[in-house]
């Protein structure tokens, strides 16, 4: 090691995954895509492709265990994974699932994880088909690998988007965002005074998208059935915002999207004011919705106009025009990619 | 949960296994072979399958930074994962690497770390194709999935042995225990001394077993190179007395093998004698070796016969054979499977 010391939080989660990625080489034709989009995809026959996709989960960093039940650890963690294969546009087949467990955890609460893991394994139709059980001296970690098939001419990287093309987002957002912050607040309130009962009634819906995520694989089905092929599509792990920069940067193209056409839930927004957060910065930057971000030429919009969670928010424009948010007042200010700061 | 409160330590590792793998239902016909061997096989053509293989290493459980250096760390992260495709007789193609890190750790030391994943994935041939990288409250944290490919006819699992079947290890075995004795007596006369030196020199072979081990990937091109399919095969990092068991296990077999054949290296026998260890017990149920363990056909044997680095330790019996272990002196003594104890 050299005596030069660079803190992690100079360069950034995404600084130092480009500098890791700057010293990797690819060596085999099999490989179509390495690191950088939501998968890796992997030439398996002339029609077909394997894309795979993994996600680590630390207890106290992904998930707190005084308000997400391990039943629900284990759905997230094969969720946030499907989702990534949905958003290469494929079918999730398989899985691997690791575990390290302290003591703490007793075979009970395994069985807990463990439940929400196959639930989730049924829910995706993916087989368990391998893994890693091993201690841990600290809390709970969870490494998940998912693996999915698309036929080469649907695969959907972050790449394809190009001018004119209409930037879609499925579902609301920001919800889990909001969700984590009522979740935090309960947590503080519990702490200070154990005897108090979490008020969590009215923000179910909320909570729930915090808690539980849904991976939009009816999406990925239902774009085949009215036979579009998006030209760009990513999952919202990080926030709108971030992800619109990375379709953006791979596809080398600009953006610009309406205030007025941002989908967001009744309970999202009412708990938002509530909380003295703007809304709309929630949709922007909350991370963990999940949802799909993807771009579709023009000609497809006929097929999807109807679509009932699909929405329209914006679209492509020339890598010059920047990336922007038009707000309901007309003014055109530029997006800022926050994204999720880890360190 | 339940009420019930059952520590893992009363079923211990492998029956927690037993017990999360029972919850399992396969799905897909593509998947052939799900939990239960190194690597998970799923079918690609009709020709050819892809196997899958993951590990989950924690710092403080599977490795200490006070004696591993980091690039060491990242090369053995990958190894312990090619190990497991090469047990599947299969060539290793892709790998994915998840890092969890704190702030303890700085660029340099991730840099450090990824040279040894990069050494190894050029080392094995293999694409680093995606992860994921995000912080940890504690230690470091490391996740590898690889991806292999094998023709069907070259598949070997574990269930495939049958009886006069003869047992063969490559290289020797118990080294890399021993190293770890030495390396965690070092650190103890260092902690209580940090101005000593620790003597590590003529330790050398047995501690770099320890910190940076070899997938045989060697023996698995040799194999092919000779036409010869293992019946069985399985990587030793439990312990061969522990490997010995599955196979017998999975195979319905069981196995003699002779303590005269084991092959052990000269400074892992004198260093176990320094310790007050006995040699045998360290090749039986020693760890991490990833040495190859597996059985062929009695007509192959001629072709391996002479291949310096392949012993031949002993035999596959009927069922009722038992697992045995014939000594020096003649005397069958009954096998334990020892393997660790993580929690």
């Amino acid at each position: 090691m050299s005596e030069k010391r660079t803190e992690i939080s100079e360069i950034g989660e995404f600084g130092l995954i480009d500098h890791l990625n700057q010293s990797i080489k690819i060596k085999h034709q099999s490989t179509i895509k390495g690191i950088g989009d939501d998968a890796a995809v992997i030439d398996i026959e002339n029609e077909r492709v394997l894309v795979v996709t993994t996600d680590l989960l630390l207890e106290g960093v992904h998930f707190d265990l005084t308000y997400a039940p391990l039943t629900h650890v284990g759905f997230k963690a094969v969720a946030v994974n499907i989702s990534d294969v949905a958003a290469m546009n494929a079918i999730p087949k398989q899985i691997t699932v690791s575990i390290a467990l302290s003591n703490r955890f007793s075979v009970e609460a395994v069985d807990a994880l463990y439940a929400g893991i196959n639930a989730a394994a049924e829910h995706y139709g993916v087989d368990v088909v391998g893994g890693d059980t091993t201690s841990s001296r600290s809390g709970l970690v969870i490494s998940v690998t998912a693996l999915g098939e698309v036929s080469k001419d649907r695969l959907a990287y972050r790449s394809g988007a190009k001018e004119n093309d209409i930037i879609c987002v499925s579902g609301d957002l920001g919800g889990a965002f909001i969700g984590l912050q009522i979740l935090e607040r309960e947590k503080q309130v519990y702490l200070s005074n154990p005897g108090m009962q979490p008020e969590l009634d009215k923000y179910q819906i909320v909570t729930g998208r915090q808690i539980r995520p849904e991976a939009r694989m009816d999406i990925v089905y239902e774009l085949k059935d009215f036979n579009v092929v998006p030209t760009s599509m990513m999952d919202i792990s990080d926030g709108l915002a971030s992800e619109l920069f990375h379709i953006s940067k791979a596809s080398k193209v600009g953006v610009t999207i309406y205030e007025d056409k941002l989908p967001i839930d009744k309970q999202t927004f009412d708990t938002a004011v509530e909380l003295g957060l703007d809304p709309i910065t929630c949709v922007l930057n909350g991370g963990e919705d999940y949802e799909l971000l993807f771009t579709i030429d023009q000609k497809d919009f006929k097929k999807l106009e109807k679509h009932p969670d699909i929405h329209f928010i914006g679209h492509v424009t020339k890598p010059e025009g920047g990336k922007n948010l038009v707000t309901k007042s007309g003014t055109v200010v530029q997006l800022k990619a926050q994204g999720w700061q880890h360190f």
